[in-house]
């Protein structure tokens, strides 16, 4: 059988560690590297795998036969949106306490997925005092500076450079659209609000421009193909972009929306193309008014409100100078809050994979001992957490012993067994290497010197070895047995000496039947708080 | 005779302060709020001014006929640029010493010009130390932070997350094309590099891209049509951007450029597309390497290299362990970029046109006096000078009459004959407001209370009044002759009337016919400073 695959697409995936550096993934040659004629000489499929001899030698191995596509889309077109009218939040807007968002990833998981899904979310309680947006940003991002500065303060200001910093109602819009890069978000903190009016409002943005489409295709065209000049001059700044109201990708699918009436400049252009862009752009404003769409909310101190600005308009209606509204805003960018929102996810699988060990093989599994693994580990971790010892610990004691259930390549399979038949599986290195994809050395560092730690205590601890389990003594002797002096001395020198013994003993105290423990889910918020 | 300017796009552009704030020039309105039927009831050319009457009532006059449009293009397409090959540096890299950049804005601006037009420059004598090219992206615009943080360190690192950080050759990229908004320039400076090798080299992508649209069209129509995954993913990242390898404006130019083998992952679609778009990206991959587009250069301790990394590829040869090599490095963008060098323009431009009005009407014009009204000026401003003033104060002395240049409007006319005639011209008002385009309140302020100052002292020393030109005693009755006693404590008490009356005082004795003075370019950089 051959494969009807491109080559140069096939071969631009090899897997091996010579064309892909394993720790990030990045391809380690570069596609003018590969030859003209490249072509595949052999192949054959072997359980699941995809064997490739190449015409230039370099063999290839797809462990899971064809490599695996990237997910469709990166997040950021109108097809992988929910696309809303106000009536989709009667029961509610997207939103979050600020100290469960903090606290718990899951919580800030769901507030930052319904940025990249409904182009927004509240975050309440937010401490009210100055410079705390920046703060919130700095949680899933990086501030992005413009010339309104870190942050900017909206307020009523005695000489405005901007209608923000006015009593007037503003209409929906994006904001910086002269600039290029045009900040994706922006957020809006709010720390005093008595006025009367001062409404917070919302549009989606790819919601009007798709009613658009779909109304007058030939009007989305054009706002689509017409680069509009948006400026923004003042004594210190002179901002251009020509940038269309409506990107839509390579595909034609709606991708960034700017719209902003105040900086609009003079647009140039036969007087046909001008009339035909009025017309459209006239027909995609009325568009953005329609009642439901509308989506009015009022932000009260310590709310904040983070937004995709190159999505979702955003409006505000007028107040009376019979109270005082303060928001502070800043900038941020929609890569990093995904990328926050990607490792989030991983790190949750990253649990439940973990979960699923302590439910499934180690619950199944005692190498030796009178408990499980399961048993053995969560006694272990709740030992180090009833000493009051360290997160790190607690999640070392926790983990140290998931290496029994993976190969060296970190492939699943029960290879504690390995050890009990008198072969040592070094499951304290497999455990670290595999643990380290999502934990730093103060967690996988006493757990791939936890073994080591045994050996120590045993040469400088009279009758700590009388004191090891039977299957213990068992595997000090596959791993070793007690240290030298020598090696001793060396071990006691290292800076991680002290959390591996800490480790050690209470893994050597965690192994009684039927002691009652805190299950996996237990530990969660623990673990979680370690990955960051 | 009827204009055949549509409507929506001539009453867009009304000037008026009513639809457009004349601080910024941000419109006040929303297209919506234009009714459905908009239509010219009647207009008049008049003396070069457009009047229109609209059917809804509104006035609208265009000070210089039909609106002007904006210059074309934003500067960001291939359009603007001035595409290169490597032997078109034979004679010199765009470059400058950094303490002239910092100097002289004529010189700053040379350089900014450069990365618009060339796509890059390089600072030299930029001091050695580190955080040093944060500040060399202050000078014009915003450090973008990204998962690298705020700076990089390009050097051999231990466990390096990234190609750049080994000692590697690396072929010519561009940076972080897995990031959406991707940083569109970086900045790398040298603090060291005495290693064999670690050579610099760029090549213009968008020279690149437009030798493949000649030379294979049905490439360059592939690149700009797939969207590309760039993944980049570590511990604590996972970035995603799906973008062409070519971006292209609505009108089909050259835009953005993104290259980089090594994060490009696994694209999907059927076999047919995936050939289709190897076949082009391999293409366009050889012509980045064509030797005649290498332009290779080595950086030494105090460089500092800024470019376009979205249209920029950079590279580096490989380097010997003999030797040190570490680059500092950081992104920021091109919009700040633009704006900088637009003000700086802006105020080269205001320079001259200052300049104009010393050679000008003020070289002509006496105002009754024994000395033109540039004679005078400059006078003052020397006279501030020799005192040792501050550069506000002796700026204001240099500038403190150009309001008798101006109407209210700030329009061109010999203003100062009115006062002569008996009219109050208001020149200190008229002046300030001129100059307030470009000065701080530090300069203007003391100008608009010239006049006042004048009549301030006359209320309070009893022997100033006696000292004053016969001009200047016969404009003090047009101005309002000496202060009440109550005004003029309510003068003293104003925390500018320091500042003020030095400057009046140097106005005062400013009238010394044939007086040797500096000539206007003498205070330029002056000037310049306080444009700041």
């Amino acid at each position: 059988m051959t494969t009807e695959l491109p080559p140069y697409w096939l071969r631009d995936n090899c897997p091996c560690a010579e064309c892909r550096d394993p720790r990030n993934g990045q391809k380690l040659f570069q596609i003018t590297d590969l030859p003209d004629d490249l072509a595949i000489a052999a192949q054959a499929e072997l359980e699941g795998h995809l064997e490739v001899l190449w015409s230039d030698g370099h063999r290839s191995r797809y462990p899971s036969g064809v490599p695996a596509r990237e997910a469709d889309g990166d997040g950021r077109t109108e097809a992988d949106k929910r696309l809303w009218e106000a009536a989709d939040f009667a029961g509610g807007l997207p939103e979050a306490r600020w100290e469960a968002y903090l606290a718990d990833p899951a919580e800030q998981a769901a507030v930052l997925a319904a940025v990249r899904r409904s182009g927004f979310a509240v975050l309440r309680g937010v401490p009210v005092r100055e410079r705390q947006v920046l703060a919130v940003a700095e949680t899933f991002g990086h501030v992005r500076v413009t010339n309104y500065g870190e942050l900017f303060d909206v307020r009523v200001e005695p000489d405005p450079n901007n209608l923000a910093f006015t009593s007037a109602a503003i209409t929906p819009h994006t904001d910086n659209p002269y600039r290029d890069p045009v900040p994706t978000l922006q957020l809006l903190h709010c720390l005093e609000n008595s006025a009367t009016g001062g409404d917070s409002g919302l549009v989606d943005g790819f919601r009007a421009a798709a009613l658009l489409r779909a109304q007058a295709p030939e009007h989305f065209a054009v706002l689509t193909r017409t680069p509009v000049p948006f400026v923004f001059r003042d004594r210190g700044t002179e901002l251009r972009a020509d940038r269309p109201l409506i990107d839509v990708d390579p595909l034609g699918r709606i991708r960034e929306v700017r719209f902003n009436n105040r900086s609009i400049a003079t647009l140039r252009g036969p007087a046909a193309e001008l009339e035909a862009f009025y017309a459209a752009y006239r027909a995609f404003a009325a568009i953005t008014l329609r009642p439901e769409l509308q989506l009015e909310f009022r932000l009260d101190p310590g709310d904040c409100l983070i937004f995709d600005n190159v999505r979702l308009m955003h409006a505000r209606t007028a107040f009376a100078q019979d109270g005082r509204r303060h928001l502070q805003g800043c900038y941020a960018d929609l890569d990093s809050l995904g990328s926050t929102l990607a490792v989030l996810h991983r790190r949750s699988a990253a649990l439940d994979e973990l979960a699923a060990l302590f439910a499934g093989e180690g619950a199944g599994e005692y190498l030796g001992e009178a408990v499980t693994m399961a048993e053995h580990m969560l006694q272990a971790g709740a030992l180090a957490e009833a000493a009051g010892a360290a997160p790190h610990l607690v999640a070392a004691a926790l983990l140290h012993d998931v290496g029994h259930f993976f190969d060296q390549h970190g492939h699943g399979s029960l290879h504690g067994r390995d050890l009990m038949e008198g072969q040592d599986n070094r499951h304290s290195d497999t455990g670290a290497a595999w643990l380290a994809r999502w934990f730093g050395p103060e967690v996988t560092g006493p757990i791939r010197l936890h073994v080591a730690a045994k050996r120590y205590l045993c040469a400088v601890e009279p009758d700590y070895r009388a004191r090891l389990s039977e299957a213990s003594e068992y595997t000090l002797q596959v791993q070793g047995g007690p240290m030298s002096g020598q090696d001793a001395a060396a071990f006691a020198a290292h800076p991680g000496a002290e959390d591996a013994v800490a480790v050690r003993r209470w893994d050597d105290q965690a192994k009684e039947a039927g002691a009652k423990t805190p299950d996996f889910d237990h530990f969660r918020p623990l673990l979680a708080s370690l990955m960051r």
